[in-house]
């Protein structure tokens, strides 16, 4: 590959600890020339479906040929395979554990052969039980980044964990649905896609719970601070929002909280 | 430009979504040999006085011909127009509210003139209208560190919002200020420049509510752990201390908090 | 030395203001092809045994003839020296207070000459008290990134303060340890190396307080969750953990607080 090749990285290791410095460290040592990139590193921890939408909603922009590290990895030292896989757009490196189940869906690029990692040259020496970062996944990215060719990270395998997308169901007038992901301004991001509004037209409502109603507009400012608005978000999916404050805190509301897309009523 | 031009990023995204991640892979994929450089992420959120002096602090030390792009914009997808700007020590890209108020009153450069980002080169082919970072912003960025001529993005315009200097009032014995920034560690910079210490010449203390007073010092340590104490800062205002404690958190002071730097009383 | 030169950041400014950007600044300026990596910047504040700890575990991995800059400051301003050190995978540029203390223990890998910087030519021709990273280490780290002689920086000198290590003291059955260092994910960090757990063979236990006990096993899922287990950490040393929860705020205990490794009894 291209010396400059960039590599990512996601993780949930915080910024306090020694984590992220020790897998760069790694990487350059590997592979001079690389560039490496943060996309995050206070993923929500240890939570896998969130950093599944994070990288979808993140990797796509990046050049082709990139390559993708995700460490959020809670079942670190257990029976779970570390992979590589090939991606449309270039490679993936991380845990088995769904990371990358919801990627073609929010990208389009289809996420192909996946390789678990054991070929020693894509490996530390020494490998530890809890800082696979470190000992493999910055290895084995660092190997394609210098070159190395993907099928020779070892043997094919099919990713054992894919977590299953939570699909809209239709009611009476519309669209029942969930929250998928919570992000630090508070806003609730939902699995209803921005599209569902354009047909049929008309006016929309989003409500929760016994009373919870807010209108669907184009910008958070369409009212007042500190009230409640659905807006078409920039991830593809209508969210939930509070003007100028944490939704997810004002109305109480976490991910897989339960929502209804209905028809304002004209009573 | 140098295809190394220096990106720097300045937002209140954090870094626990994709937002970050996306702008960058946006910029990397306009501007394959941009060399991205993050101030900061985790600026006061929305507020944009505050960024105003995060930005007068942070970018004056970078390269000439360096392209800033700063977001933090609680009023995107609203009228706000989105901004380049010549700098006389590069590019400024980010919103029309006033984040580039102060920078040539803190670093000395002047601001020159701004166009209205609206070339559809410059622009994702999409627009959101809540994450203007990735589909405005950090386009026109790689646009001009691509090449692209200033001159090209858009119409000029004026800049509709300037935020007001909070300038120092003459007391009889000294000055009346504010609190201008609270930094991460609690400490309380303000307006009074630490040149207003030099004449006449004297012993001073700093002076809030009604009781609060504290020693002018040249450092830190000159008082007692706990103990409050100002000095003239790094910034090259005098900030309000308190020895290896937040000073925001004891005194109890925030943004905007009146002070009086006044003459040390021999009784 | 190499224009490419990596220079590493560690330090407790966080990522709110504007210290990492203007550090990075003048660094660029003065070193344009230097390479910036971002190791750790929520080090926790003003604890320079922790941050000894965590570069200890984190610039091992970097390339040889890097540059490490760290600012954990607590005594900015005050009488400490601003010090450059030769060690035998680069340079360390920081603060003399303990900071490279345990770096040889920690990576095998020795610290050698001290020099005070001085030249007029590693500094800012300004120098702030309370912001050296600025003034003071970031232009002597990108001077050496330049090509400036290590001789040149200032004169020899022998740092002041060393920490001393907490060496683990002998009981009848095993040893009493401590707390060395809390991650973010709350895991308790000790003094005592996994390879005390070698020999005598036998099962282990680790014990704190009046009747805290886990058992030692190989990987935090061998407990259920919510229960702690002492593992064999990536670091080298033994680590109390609770598996998914946070070991420091689920068992109370932080920096300091003691253990002992002993043989469960077979009653």
């Amino acid at each position: 590959m291209d010396p400059m090749t960039v590599i990512t990285l996601t993780t949930d290791f915080g910024h306090r600890d020694w984590f992220v410095g020790a897998i760069k460290g790694v990487i350059l040592r590997q592979a001079p020339g690389a560039r490496i990139v943060d996309v995050a590193h206070d993923a929500p921890a240890g939570d896998v479906a969130s950093a599944a939408f994070l990288l979808g909603q993140a990797l796509q922009w990046f050049p082709e040929e990139a390559i993708h590290v995700a460490v959020i990895d809670p079942g670190v030292g257990g029976e779970r395979a570390p992979l590589a896989l090939r991606w449309r757009r270039g490679f993936l490196v991380g845990p088995d554990n769904g990371l990358w189940s919801w990627l073609e869906r929010l990208t389009g690029h289809p996420v192909g052969e996946a390789r678990r990692i054991e070929n020693p040259a894509c490996r530390l020496p020494e490998l530890s039980r809890t800082f696979h970062g470190r000992d493999l996944f910055a290895p084995a990215a660092a190997w394609l980044a210098a070159g190395g060719r993907f099928e020779d990270i070892g043997p094919a395998v099919a990713p054992a964990v894919t977590l299953p997308w939570p699909e809209p169901q239709p009611t009476g007038d519309g669209w029942r649905g969930q929250v998928l992901y919570v992000d630090h301004f508070g806003n609730l991001i939902t699995n209803l896609r921005n599209d569902l509004l354009l047909a049929p037209a008309g006016e929309w409502v989003l409500r929760w719970g016994a009373e919870g109603v807010a209108p669907v507009a184009d910008h958070y400012g369409a009212v007042k601070p500190g009230e409640p608005v659905a807006v078409p978000g920039s991830t593809g999916f209508l969210e939930l929002a509070v003007n100028q404050r944490s939704a997810s805190r004002m109305l109480g509301l976490g991910r897989g909280a339960v929502l209804e897309l209905a028809r304002r009523q004209n009573a």
